[in-house]
């Protein structure tokens, strides 16, 4: 099992199917660029909220994108410990027995403080890698933030230094009783697919479906 | 705004766009029906946990499901405060500003207390329900838990007392003195599409792919 610079600590070594456990920096960084949102947990009273949301990364950095006006965004600039999880569905595993049924996934958990980005430079450099994120190619042609719109986002940072992924892949494991029974067993994959673009209905005349649109892929084996 | 069995209470009441908000009980049943897995939170010492889960809507509760050597399910069991939150991403939503863009989305957060499922037939019965979640039909076909791995088998119920969606629809919402701007502007769906099935290499010979595999879509509109 490889380990760099995503060192596991005791909160992030995975104990349950360990065998899934990927610790090294190259998975936990392609999981996250290839994932759309996270799904970041913070506690208030000892009780959990997790909010989806969208998020980036910047290096050896996560950035998660909201509003001041966000409840879980304000507690988290204050320096509530977050959790950020990513997860990437891959694939139904269907295994001769119900109890065998699984998924094929990769995700990440990633534990930290967040810090807000306030310096105006670095939060215009955040917002376009936000933007990149979900759609490459859109910064070169959107209107970028003004001022006031940067003072109306809340970009946080939390370092990679604590995560972890996890990722199964390949058929089902039946209990070798089970292997003659006459019931298909193996993985129906599933990936995000996209549909057809929709143009805004105010949209101007003569404005063409860009590239980066037309032929916007995201990973995955099912399309 | 129409409520009705999921009251929000404090806790779930949506302050963040609030017109994006639906408590009502045949808005949060459809998410919960269509997600396939959930974001389950639970905090411990001020650090909030997020993993992903299968589970499945059991009338006016949820269940989830995973092993008792699971640390967070542990937790659970011994009825530490959950969030399980469920998001289906639909779109991709392009404005002519970076800081208006967007995502249609659907998501669904539930709190509360956990209780395992004990009594046999009862967790049998949640097992069937997890598994035609899943893949619908497959229950009739797979061979059925035993008794053993039925014990091995943890199936939580959580209440769905305290449960509120928000759901984003329509095309972007850009500033008016952005209107003009020869920048294309829409939405580009998204959902989850199936590949082709792959068969276990140790399937026995002469087993066609189930219809239900086949043929197996989950909502959306990008398929």
């Amino acid at each position: 099992m490889e380990r760099d610079a995503s060192p596991a600590s005791s909160r992030t070594t995975i104990k349950r199917y360990p065998e899934r456990a990927r610790y090294d920096r190259t998975t936990v960084e392609a999981i996250l660029d290839e994932g759309l949102i996270c799904h970041l947990g913070f506690a208030a009273d000892g009780q959990a909220f997790v909010i989806p949301t969208t998020y980036a990364r910047d290096g050896r950095r996560m950035l998660i994108h909201g509003s001041p006006a966000a409840r879980w965004l304000r507690a988290a600039a204050g320096g509530t410990p977050l959790c950020a999880t990513v997860t990437i569905i891959d694939g139904l595993v269907l295994a001769r027995s119900a109890f065998h049924h699984s998924m094929n996934y990769r995700s990440v958990v990633v534990l930290g403080n967040a810090a807000p980005i306030e310096e105006p430079a670095e939060k215009l450099r955040a917002m376009e890698i936000l933007v990149e994120h979900i759609v490459p190619g859109r910064c070169r042609e959107a209107r970028g933030p003004s001022a006031e719109e940067l003072r109306r986002t809340l970009i946080l940072s939390v370092a990679l230094d604590e995560a972890s992924a996890k990722v199964r892949v390949g058929p089902p494991i039946d209990d070798a009783a089970d292997m003659g029974l006459a019931v298909w067993a193996g993985e129906l994959p599933v990936a995000l697919a996209t549909g057809v673009p929709i143009a805004d209905p105010n949209l101007r005349g003569g404005i063409e479906v860009p590239d980066y649109v037309r032929g916007y892929r995201r990973g995955g084996r099912a399309r």
